[in-house]
């Protein structure tokens, strides 16, 4: 199985815990998304994902982009290690905590939006940064407290062992930490971070750690 | 069991359909976003849903948010009416559709992204209307191009049945003609979308047939 990824992406760093998680080999193919205008706009990405944008995942039976559902696809396919618990209301919950990220905090602050907001409105950089700052904080707020109000949490988002919740909180906190922005204010999100951090398949899925890092 | 709601929201607007064309019965809570500063915003809807987003569920198990995450959880709680097909690669082709639309178009593109451009950054109305329509167009050819390519394709999104990805496709179509984007050149999504409108589950869930719509 192949992984296109770029090492920065959080969305990409998404699916490389979970297939480091789950003990699963692959190939990555690294898409730089500075280099050549954005490997990612090319035609030969294009024809991997229409939509130009990382990650996107290959076997032999499918062609998929969309983080989350490259995830879901590898938990029913490969289902040793289990990503969600096997209660409907434990699965809903881990799939609206990773839902926060993806859709309520990551899709507003990437490159691309931010990209936009510079080049195509003429924001400076210092409102730019604000934007980035706000959805970011906005999001981790909203995080902290579905945390701290549910049962289910603990030690990691939900229970005693990595779900996808945790493989969407650790990139977002690296990413966030990257803009300086600190989450010791939220403790449940601080705690969990540092745990999930410090186990080998996310360390082997961190940005500093891919072959296509600077 | 209940759904906060608004009647405009697409992403409300998305677990109307889905409850509809499983024959769930359901009380609607409404939410209003303009109403008293945005009835969501307020912490009696806080108790409900900390991220002060519609719409949110409950039943007697779990209170829950994020449109995908209900919408998953219906499907295992109640599995009749399939909202995903049987094989892995079919379920994940249909999150992947749904994504599309949930992950690279709408966060970008609702209210409260809308409402900071303008009150935070000062864009003027014909800027934040082109932001609107970039991000909608591009979302739509990138829908357009995966629903083109993929032999699972038709005659609704996925197979002879509508599965969450319509779920998802009607109402964002929805709302891109509410601003005034002609989808007639998406051959595909305008085909599909008009096959979905003509079904009572999805006429039932329509903003305009909610009890809170003006």
């Amino acid at each position: 199985m192949k992984l296109y990824t770029y090492f920065r992406s959080s969305a990409a760093y998404r699916v490389r815990i979970a297939l480091h998680l789950k003990g699963l080999a692959y190939d990555a193919v690294p898409v730089h998304l500075l280099k050549d205008g954005g490997q990612h706009l090319q035609d030969d990405y294009r024809q991997i994902n229409p939509s130009g944008l990382v990650p996107a995942f290959q076997d032999d039976r499918i062609t998929l982009s969309q983080s989350l559902a490259i995830i879901e696809y590898l938990e029913e396919v490969y289902p040793d290690v289990p990503l969600l618990p096997k209660d409907a209301p434990g699965r809903a919950r881990v799939r609206e905590l990773a839902q926060i990220i993806g859709c309520d905090i990551h899709p507003i602050t990437n490159l691309r939006v931010l990209n936009y907001l510079a080049r195509e409105i003429g924001v400076p950089d210092q409102a730019k940064s604000e934007w980035y700052r706000h959805w970011v904080i906005e999001g981790l707020q909203s995080l902290e407290a579905h945390l701290a109000r549910d049962p289910g949490a603990g030690p990691f988002c939900h229970g005693d062992h990595p779900t996808i919740a945790d493989c969407y909180l650790a990139p977002q906190v690296f990413n966030a930490q990257r803009f300086n922005i600190d989450v010791s204010g939220y403790p449940n999100i601080d705690r969990i971070n540092a745990l999930c951090i410090a186990l080998p398949a996310f360390q082997a899925a961190h940005p500093s750690r891919q072959p296509d890092s600077e």
